[in-house]
């Protein structure tokens, strides 16, 4: 009797995981006509919200419901992290087949509860209806503290560029994951960060409180495509160091240095750093690897040093509307 | 070639239609990994999301681009309308075909902006990618003044029942033009509630400012439904009285009760007033209609009075999970 499962039913299955949380400032979540939630006084608001497209972001026969509950959400909150910001609380827009309203949205809300609990962002509301395909989009409201927002355009000429972590990791594992049979295993290390991401949310915060960086953003759709969308917003170029890249140890050497300029999915932080407080950037924050990359330049174009040879380097990253 | 405009044309449109808006709170909107909201002292802040998507509740055929950009806000609005509530910004998530991104997308933008705009509500932000069909997704913040919030849950037995407008018109509508060969024009009177719906912002402001309703929603999936769902958060029932119902007049008269008892799309508001106030009711508010067309119960049912028949009222509105 699964398709007679209703909209109430879904809703309630909803509530029944998430509980109508009273933290984090929210007044009222789910249940009525939106959800009610209270600011923080002296901070600002942090608004974004990213789809999550059954066919276009994971393949429902590859990607455990479990990583998918996951991924929507700290995907989102790699957005707030980018800000310097808090996640508070998100909403959630599901749309799913009606024979997936029973193990399958059991165990995505599963993945979801975990990464709530685990960001620190709890469940406001949301929408939800019946579709042939998997539709996911996640609202996340964050906070940060007035005057401490990191932006994409605050960068000057000279600032130099580091990135958090490895690149080009989960791109790698997706390519792995493709080319293995059947349903990944949510417990498969070898996965961890294509299906388990987690939003440098800690590192994001940090770098805001002692006002490190004069620009930062998430890495989503790979440091070719991201870096081009930070240079354009402060209206400058950046020339990047390939030999110092923070390439995946996993990768043959060969494409190593392809996936960390191109890979899509890292959510690492990309960030610019005035040149003369370079030095307050430490090798790790708490275990997490901090690589200086490059630097901004005054030339509105993206440039990769290689040794002594420097070639342009093109936006090749994710762009749904160049695939076919 | 259109399939070779990439993502960053697509949000670049957004962002010539819209500006960079700095009213309503927003401190910093498009073109950065998230938006920058400031909340307002002494208000909270209302949240809310809504789905509007192609097959599922538009048609591209018969669905001018225009109401499609209108609506979709719209709807979304209608939720903080509901609170008692004021919007203030808005995320728009919008996954299309790339053969769509010229002509159509202007059309969708003229549409939304033209809500924006009517409604007092800032594009603050959102996420684009592409896909075969036209997906919508819309969150829309608003705020209410602490202590005014209208929640649907505050109902108590011998409430009167109100609604505002006639009920079964945008139902009604939608029959109309799924008759009609081809697609809609946008200025066919005949179908702006269905196309062009206007959320009831004042008078749920105005109920809200004078205290009025003890519990409120706006219906967008049909009374019976929607009526089922306040009910159930009240933790009781409700008679309604089929003559009393403002139906459409330009349905036949066979049709007209089912119309205005289950057709979806109406976006007008319910709202329970205690009996001791039911004087402060206006018969008109604005030139716009208020109804009273039963009470609540303590007796956990729905009922529906014809004469002096009473019989049942069963949930026949619209449930996504329920169609085939």
């Amino acid at each position: 009797m699964k398709s007679k499962r209703n909209e109430n039913e879904v809703v309630a299955k909803i509530e029944r995981r998430f509980g109508l949380a009273k933290r984090n400032g929210l007044v009222l979540s789910l249940g009525d006509d939106a959800a009610l939630w209270k600011a923080t006084s002296g901070w600002r608001t942090v608004l974004t919200c990213d789809w999550f497209l059954e066919g276009t972001h994971f393949l429902r026969d590859k990607h455990p419901a479990d990583a998918v509950g996951w991924k929507c959400l700290a995907r989102a909150v790699s957005d707030i992290a980018a800000m310097g910001g808090e996640p508070r609380c998100f909403l959630l827009s599901l749309a799913l087949p009606g024979e997936l309203t029973g193990k399958w949205l059991d165990r995505f809300l599963g993945g979801l509860r975990r990464a709530s609990r685990a960001l620190g962002c709890e469940m406001a509301g949301g929408d939800t209806t019946k579709r042939d395909e998997v539709l996911i989009n996640v609202t996340v409201i964050g906070e940060v503290r007035r005057g401490l927002e990191i932006r994409r355009s605050g960068a000057r000429a000279g600032d130099l560029l580091f990135v958090s972590g490895t690149l080009g990791e989960a791109d790698l594992e997706l390519r792995q994951l493709r080319r293995t049979r059947g349903m990944a295993k949510p417990e498969n290390a070898a996965l961890r960060k294509h299906l388990y991401p987690r939003p440098r949310l800690e590192l994001g915060r940090w770098i805001a409180e002692k006002r490190l960086a004069s620009a930062m953003m998430d890495l989503s759709d790979g440091l070719s495509t991201d870096l081009s969308r930070l240079c354009a917003a402060s209206g400058l170029g950046a020339r990047i160091n390939a030999d110092s890249l923070p390439v995946s140890l996993l990768a043959k050497s060969s494409d190593a240095e392809a996936l960390a300029l191109h890979g899509g999915d890292d959510y690492e932080l990309l960030f610019a750093v005035r040149r003369k407080n370079a030095g307050l950037v430490p090798r790790r924050f708490r275990g997490l690897r901090l690589t200086q990359i490059g630097e901004i330049t005054k030339a509105r174009k993206l440039l990769l040093t290689t040794g002594d040879k420097t070639i342009p380097l093109t936006s090749g990253g994710w762009d749904p509307f160049l695939r076919n």
